[in-house]
């Protein structure tokens, strides 16, 4: 056969016309027949190795939130350790546009109003999304699976149920006495509670968690999973466990080990200006579990039941100074031995900000802290121990 | 030629193979050669007939803004009517969107909060433009050219031209004497106006529009417009042409006959709870343009150039009682004559909601304008119009 110029034209068209023929064919195949909607939003974010991820309203995402000082930077530090996931840093953001989508959405003067304009809830809907997706998606290296933590987020957990159709959400639950105790504390400022008074703290606490836990048992068990601070830090490892089962990702045992992902590549982002961010730096450990104890007033222990209805609601005896908040695996006592041995200092490139916003006298108090915990690591981890 | 069943399959593919090769083709030269940023948000809306229109950051688009009233609705109204243009009614949450996020960009401790957490100024310029975006390619019909109308946006026109670079701006302006006696007559709230003081509301005025002008100004010439209420109505011909060059849109006679537009699929859409819905069902008039006449106290007159120095920036003669508007068109005059004979009455779907927000006393004062009006029509005329 003579290769004339008509011939290999025929011949390159043939193998192009086949290539495309069979790109078309697997498009067809694979892709959504139809959009489902007139638009679909969609946010692309390529990381170092510029391998692309394209993100929408579809994606699967987590939500982590909760009463603020109940472990939600500690899960959200175990989860950025795990290959195929990213949280990062709180957003800040997000709550903020979230309250303000929520009072145009209310049964309200401003609701027809905006319907009367032609501004329906479906397009708030898309635009709320659309300004979340860009935030999530954008906040840190891409991943498989993204991940969001801003506490309060998860008092709209229904709303978000709903313009991320599949997304997945953690609550952390505490000890209101513990998380309380741990604002007031470490004087961590939070909109609407009154730092100075145990018992406006522990009201608050319960109608906050009160109303993320509603939200949670909307959204159902398929989607919104309730976690126990106390379960995550005596045993972590069958706690993640059954946290990566729910979010549909591989076991990897470097969410045991969140501390020695700081600052890695694809790892644990830490903030400056975050309260927790001095603790996470730490492995798992019992140091915070029962701390509270004999320090709230003897008033508002009398009175716990009224003041906070959601702690027995949630299984924690008011009445228990501490409860069994049950048995620490072998592995967290030997993390909790080094913590109290003064094994994990914050490096000085997250520790500014922190000074910064300390306030002298809770500066003092903190610093005597540390160093009864130096001088007896020995006794302070038997008494944690034996209280459980 | 003998048709064999391998010659056939030849001969499509490479049928195939053309078409897959000349469309390759035609793409790898009309596409933009790379994407700009890491992600570009498009929003895909269809018309009616199913034509698409896919719009993004670098889509043109229109912001018409000034203090209200002012002749914004009015100026919306008129490029509604234009069959290449869709402002459609006021959003209300863009304004708020933009105030928030603006808290979030000065040199603040929020700022660098934001930056410590990840949250770059970037992101969310670009959640802020994903969110507006929505809600403007959303809030009508499609159009090759996307206007929105919320009066206090101009206050935000520096950044607004800089997350959408290809946009461009009409600032309204009119004698603040004439807004402030319209929104106090009017009973038309505005967050920090104290309706009950001309004094405190021509000082507001002179403020806002200051804001405004100084903003338009940053933007420039080329993408940032003024136009006076007075010469819309005036000589809407020339000043529409104007207006229509500046957006690189063709001429088009509908822009003089918005009333007739009003309801049309796309025309112009009106809104119960707008306040001016009852002034835009009229042909463009002069009924509005010297009002106020009479009714600003002695003391504030007295004091203007003290109480609003924007007035005399602006070019409105302080002592001019009123100053020299400029003559009318012929068809405006004819159009004042049939208004003032009461030949345009609002239609009955777009009162209900009017009527509701119009408090008693207000009623009455409104009810008796309109009999004057209508009683002495020739008479209230000549003096509109000797008054130039």
């Amino acid at each position: 056969m003579r290769l004339s110029v008509k011939r290999v034209v025929v011949l390159l068209l043939t193998i192009f016309g086949t290539y495309a023929l069979t790109r078309t064919l697997y498009q067809v195949l694979t892709c959504p027949r139809k959009v489902p909607r007139t638009h679909m939003l969609s946010v692309l974010v390529r990381n170092w190795n510029q391998t692309e991820y394209r993100y929408n309203q579809n994606t699967p995402m987590v939500f982590v939130g909760g009463v603020p000082r109940s472990g939600t930077t500690l899960m959200r530090a175990m989860l950025d350790a795990h290959p195929d996931i990213r949280c990062g840093e709180e957003t800040r953001v997000i709550p903020r546009i979230l309250s303000l989508r929520q009072g145009w959405g209310r049964q309200s003067e401003e609701r027809w109003a905006l319907e009367e304009e032609g501004v329906s809830q479906d397009m708030l809907d898309d635009a709320t999304a659309a300004f979340l997706l860009e935030v999530i998606a954008r906040h840190g290296e891409p991943a498989p699976l993204l991940c969001n933590k801003d506490p309060f987020t998860l008092k709209s957990a229904v709303y978000l149920s709903q313009i991320f159709p599949n997304s997945k959400f953690l609550l952390m639950l505490r000890d209101g006495r513990a998380s309380v105790h741990s604002m007031i504390s470490r004087r961590v400022t939070i909109a609407g509670f009154n730092l100075s008074s145990y018992r406006d703290c522990l009201t608050k606490w319960s109608n906050a968690i009160e109303v993320m836990v509603s939200q949670c048992l909307v959204v159902g068990r398929g989607r919104c999973m309730t976690v126990r601070y106390e379960d995550l830090v005596l045993q972590p490892r069958s706690t993640m466990q059954r946290v990566l089962r729910f979010l549909n990702s591989p076991w990897h045992e470097g969410v045991l080990h969140h501390e020695e992902a700081i600052g890695r590549p694809g790892g644990v982002s830490l903030s400056r200006s975050e309260r927790s961010t001095d603790q996470v730096i730490k492995p798992v450990n019992l140091e915070a579990l029962t701390r509270w104890v004999g320090h709230i007033p003897a008033d508002v222990l009398l009175d716990l039941e009224n003041i906070a209805p959601m702690l027995r609601r949630l299984g924690y005896n008011p009445k228990a100074n501490p409860p069994d908040y049950g048995q620490p695996d072998p592995e967290v006592v030997n993390n909790t031995q080094r913590v109290l041995r003064g094994d994990f200092k914050t490096p000085t490139n997250l520790k500014r900000w922190v000074q910064r916003w300390i306030t002298p006298p809770f500066c003092a108090v903190h610093r005597e802290g540390l160093l009864q915990d130096a001088q007896q690591p020995e006794k302070e981890i038997r008494s944690i121990i034996t209280m459980q």
